[in-house]
């Protein structure tokens, strides 16, 4: 029973894709949002995406394992972005991290950051690894066997990331019946399921493709922020299961977010729609509106599968 | 009506002294406490101490116009007591500061602040002034007519400094009746309460200490974090109103206050009773008390007078 339950949990946590709001407001910390954060949960590996201030707080009321987090994503270096890091870096040490903590950022953060860390941590008992890319171009900042992410310029005041996590297509699923009629042995099921043909005792060739069900394709997230209406990045999307986009104002402000590089909740929508993705979630809100249900209205209009993001939502692909 | 309320309102705000709790925990912050933070408004003025993450996001929600903040006093170089500076000035410049914001600081820190100044802030609408001062001297680090702050010296693992907030004594209250008596004409008036005597047409001399009643003493508070047991600051704070005092560990901890250069709720009581306090502010608190009334309880055995602090606590003198 306890074999059955642990299995069925560990089986359910290597599906697992899924989103945590931490912080979604602009600009400042305000009594309704926390400034931008959050933590993407791929089949029990976490990742950090930005880190504004107070991102710490937020993640000790929420459920996420949050001593797992080996990886922070840092789209750009606007204050309300990565002011949390010294925190969360200082932290992670008092609570006895012993492993490398790998910062993605923009390369510019280094030269600051780099001297942060010299003058508050003299002693901090795990190593911090900064992984700089250039904003600047679509790069791939992190790749494993069965993900990657890859960053790809946005449109902002300061040079400025999203970030495509990208599930990697598992090996197709064994067809268990198919493979007891043809007598495929145990200890060749791997090869088949990662593509190989099968020849029968009398030489008959059993193809892949008979033996197997293919395995669902890969599931993504977009993050998209902070940017103006940004359609170039769409290719890099195309098909994304699920996409948070920065949604600073309504389209009635427009005009403030053309002035500041930010996107309306109607130009969110239109890239979702052009780009094919599955649902939207709209964030990195104003403080000037204190009913945000005009954005998602708004939204909803042109793209319907359209949400609000909320502190400590969870959003599951 | 209006102008009664008005001059009620303004001459109670003129006697005000008080401190507001904006964070009280140790070392991260936690979903129970802030990190350490708090302001003290005397008559109107408002000055913060401590600014660790997660300040702004507490400022916000208290109801300190934190707007007529001009000066951030720091105590000591650790995290959790100056990581929130960045994003505060972030803040005030959106919020349209423009005028100087005063940032009293261990000098050491401006190594870093400049340098984080220079690449988070290109176009600040308003100057901040960094007055560095060494911690380990007793020196006043705010001076105007009606009050000052001095710094002194505490024991912690780094440099550190407690703050003595000491309001000047204002002029005697001029006794009108008697003033009326002996003929003291009005454009007289200042003069005498400031200690002058007044001679009457026929030469008599009539002593200030006849035309006067004398002002109440200046009040006090000392801010006294993080330290250990520190007995050589007392002469300092003797007297002082309110003390607020390090009150990191239980006695039953002592070893560890020690070995981290803390207080435990015990030297905090002690600390007050032999500075002859008026009432003493327990904060700082270990995360490993879920019940802080083991702390209070251990203080008020020796001074009686001591309350927890919490956030969004205000104690007036």
């Amino acid at each position: 029973m306890c074999a059955a339950l642990f299995l069925y949990l560990w089986s359910h946590n290597m599906e697992k894709f899924s989103i945590t709001i931490l912080g979604c407001g602009s600009a400042t910390p305000s009594p309704k949002h926390y400034t931008s954060s959050q933590v993407v949960d791929i089949r029990g590996k976490l990742f950090m995406v930005d880190c504004g201030e107070g991102t710490q707080i937020q993640l000790r009321r929420s459920r996420v394992a949050f001593a797992r987090i080996n990886h922070i994503f840092i789209s750009h270096l606007h204050g309300d972005h990565c002011f949390g890091l010294l925190g969360m870096i200082s932290t992670f040490g008092l609570l006895g991290r012993t492993a490398p903590l790998y910062i993605h950022a923009p390369e510019q953060l280094w030269s600051i950051l780099e001297k942060e860390l010299d003058f508050y941590y003299h002693d901090l008992e795990y190593q911090v690894e900064f992984m700089g890319f250039d904003p600047g171009k679509t790069t791939v900042v992190y790749d494993d066997r069965s993900l990657s992410v890859t960053a790809f310029p946005l449109r902002h005041r300061v040079p400025c990331a999203g970030f495509l996590f990208q599930e990697k297509t598992t090996a197709d699923h064994l067809d268990r019946e198919a493979a007891d009629f043809y007598g495929v042995p145990q200890w060749d099921y791997n090869r088949i399921k990662e593509g190989g043909d099968f020849i029968t005792a009398d030489g008959t060739l059993i193809p892949h493709s008979r033996l197997t069900v293919p395995a669902e394709p890969g599931r993504s997230y977009a993050y998209c922020c902070d940017t103006i209406y940004n359609p170039s990045m769409i290719p890099v999307i195309k098909g994304v299961n699920l996409m948070y986009h920065d949604c600073t104002y309504s389209i009635q402000d427009a005009e403030r977010a053309q002035k500041h590089f930010h996107s309306t909740a109607a130009d969110a929508a239109r890239t979702a729609l052009d780009a094919g993705a599955g649902q939207l979630i709209l964030g990195h809100f104003s403080a000037r509106y204190p009913d945000e249900s005009v954005l998602l209205n708004e939204a909803q209009q042109i793209f319907p599968s359209t949400i609000l993001a909320k502190e400590n939502l969870t959003v599951t692909i």
